[in-house]
């Protein structure tokens, strides 16, 4: 509204608009989380209240923006995908970053309560951001598989840490004793010291977790015998492994629709300026359920 | 830890460093809070508990980030001036907008309850984010001054939009009374018509509210018959004018320190990668009294 | 060498890599060159040896830099497509930019007399340029068929402008009767009124100039009856259709190499550093042979 | 003119504005110049035709853009200094990059038969670019004098290292005596061994090229007794100390105007589009006239 001789100042700001048509990762990391983990009293090496806890923190996330179309979570961290296609936010960095940091940071205080219902907030936790092009549907399922395949090396290795500290070691004998061992040792270690199976450990552990829409039909009633079908596009969460080709098999929309005719790319290109106002309309107007 | 294939992926994040020894502008804006203003039963034209709460909110954003030396708040936006010479997080843009956003939201959302006992949070709010560089003292002000005549004109509006409708006028005739008009008609129209002396309205609402430091010298005890001080950073919250100089003759440290001897410039160049780290570490041992 | 104080100024220069894996196109553009035209008397609508100067330039390029594989040009602009892979300079804008713009200016003042042999050039002449990502093949692909399309378009308009013009027109009346009117009414005025038939026109006029490296297999000589066969990579022009799917179909490799396997990116990505050498050794190491 | 279905691909172009009201320097360097000088038998340690030849180039540049305010050359670099208030291009890092190498590149080639005469140029030599930004007056000259000082180091070194070898010396013998060896130590090795005051060397070996504009006013002619006075700017190259504050005092001009009032930013961020046409208007109408 107003039209002051300080609105040069505008001019400042630069673009920070990533390239069209490449999926955009969002990734969410917890910020110094050893110390809230332990502050909270987090289980170790593994607390399934803040898992759960971080998942319906994505599932808000994917609720709320529906151009992201798939969310991959371990540990801290979350990582959310953009349509390739989306123009979102005319894809701005710096936007896109913070609308998923902050939807993110500040559905974990809200919903603390229902995962730690005795627990009180000791001080308010705070996640960074970063945005990352990735060109192609190879190359960002080779990002998601890195994240999978870091969930499980860590996993293993703090299942072995922390049976060995539980189980009266020194943070330093734990260490010695598995530094630098392969999967097969640690496994073996699991196995005939703890009397753990690692494949029978819950698979949010060893999977983390995938969050993604998927839609339903349901009859809603029947009408003079003919059955009134309704589609709900439902936020599921599963942990389930994403580096094989059978999960995107079994979920061809996940990615699908971003790589339909080149026809939509030209249309999308053309109708940016509508983007962000069609985006959130289609939210609204998308019906959801979360899950659980 | 883990070293997969997969790693590659890494080499796809961009830089997104701001330039060095410019002042950095975060400024985090309430997404769709004119929503979230109606849900939570807001007052118009201003509700100061929803503006104490922002300012609660900044005031976390300024003990946790030593570096961040000035904030300005005014409705549902905040801007952070980080200093000149800091290298917080390398300058990574998205780095110091999402951290900024995260802390900002979850304190909204954790302290929520002191400013509005009675009102429960029907979903989470959400704050977008921006980093811009201002390259001079001058042009810094100038952003500021910006905010504050933003401030004071929409504030000038919006006390006489509201004014007209809370008397009976609709939306369309009490805009239809104003649009268009200047200053002196508006101030004219409040105080005829309202008994409204403008400048008699809370500073808050006219001025918006500046956070900063500031050192105070306390007497903790006497030894002997001599006093022994002890320096305090207290962050403070105040609704005055920074337009003009005097604001900032009087707290000179504000903008102070990054304008010293070119040396520290050149030392900051070469220390660089040790800044992220001693940032916090001064940070936890800078002393802080939250205002109120 | 030096080490002084002022050395951390080089702390400014920030990062302009562009996004791995995708197509950089570096399209160079004459600044000027209505006024450069004139000056040295180029025919119109097209200047043939002006064409053929540009191309030299372009070979120039494509043999100086192994990782541009193909080059389009038309008028006074040229398009150069840097293989996906590439990690020549770190992919960074400025560099690749300047380099191309650089060798392309510098090769047009060295060989201009081989074709304006009797013309002494007035001035120097300039270019500027720019670097664009592109995501997938497809769209690459619709870069260049843009240009081309641009190409026929304005070649199509400038026939009809100055086979107006040659005939008495004046500048505006030729515009006048050209200015909105489609394909089929230009070909017909050029056919009717000038006995033109476009499709008869020099390709490298309707369909500009294709730049790029072919593999040829020559027998150097026969020792002991047995060939011996060497092959050399030569830089050849063409002027043919680009948009439809026989060019590339016949031409394999301009586009194909970069689109291996995975593995070869993942390899790329870890051998980043060595690539600015790499390069130039393999270029220099690389057999070439000019057209023409 | 083409209005085709391919167009979309421009949305792919990303915005790189440098950031307003700083010092821009574009650095233009020679792309494997230790060749070119071999090829072409530059003399060693510094041959002065090229360095004149450079000079050319530079003035060349600072003629043909009227925002490019200062030079300075060392070797086969040459660093160029954009006014703190241009917008040019709108501050497009590619296109000012681009424009500046360009025409250094073809003037180099254009005027390299003045400065040597009876050499045939071998092949085209190529320059790279890349653009920065000082925020400050201070940081910008600290820039410059970075130059200086690396100009100053070198020529003392590369002295030091061909005197020894034209006297007999191999390289490696030259590098032993030389390697880690303080100024005075190569002073006085100049001195009693060959006979050189290194302070009556030529001041453009020691001291690098400076180049900027210089207003003289000329009387032209008289009339009726009346001196009638003409303006001219000119370009002009000198070979002094740019570190001191005295060729700046004496100067002012070169850095100054581009510091005055707010007012002057402001109006610049307002007139920003008509910034480009305006810029070469300037030129063509100032008046110019190239030194020696």
């Amino acid at each position: 509204m107003a039209n002051s001789k300080y609105e040069y100042v505008k001019s400042f700001e630069q673009s920070d608009a990533l390239l069209p048509h490449t999926w955009i990762v969002i990734r969410v990391d917890g910020r110094g989380f050893t110390r809230f983990a332990q502050v909270h009293g987090f289980q170790k090496p593994n607390d399934e209240q803040a898992l759960h806890l971080m998942n319906e923190c994505a599932t808000a996330v994917l609720e709320d923006i529906p151009d992201i179309c798939f969310g991959y979570g371990v540990s801290d961290e979350y990582s959310f995908v953009l349509r390739k296609n989306s123009t979102l936010f005319q894809r701005r960095a710096s936007k896109l970053v913070s609308i998923v940091v902050s939807l993110f940071s500040a559905t974990y205080v809200m919903k603390w309560g229902r995962y730690f219902p005795g627990t009180e907030m000791q001080y308010a936790p705070s996640f960074d951001g970063r945005a990352v092009c990735y060109p192609s549907d190879t190359i960002l399922r080779d990002y998601l598989s890195w994240r999978q395949v870091d969930c499980h090396v860590n996993n293993q290795y703090n299942t072995c840490y922390w049976s060995l500290v539980h189980s009266g070691c020194s943070p330093a004998e734990a260490q010695n004793v598995i530094k630098g061992t392969l999967a097969d040792f640690k496994n073996e270690l699991l196995h005939t010291r703890f009397g753990i199976n690692y494949n029978d450990l819950p698979a949010i552990f060893r999977k983390g977790s995938l969050v993604f829409k998927r839609k339903d039909e349901n009859i809603v009633k029947v009408e003079n015998g003919v059955p009134i079908k309704r589609q709900k596009t439902m936020v599921v969460v599963s942990h389930e492994d994403l580096i094989k080709d059978s999960f995107w098999k079994e979920n061809p929309s996940i990615l699908g629709s971003a790589n339909s005719k080149k026809a939509n790319l030209r249309s999308a290109a053309l109708t940016e300026k509508d983007a962000e106002t069609s985006a959130f309309k289609n939210g609204s107007e998308m019906m959801m359920e979360v899950h659980s």
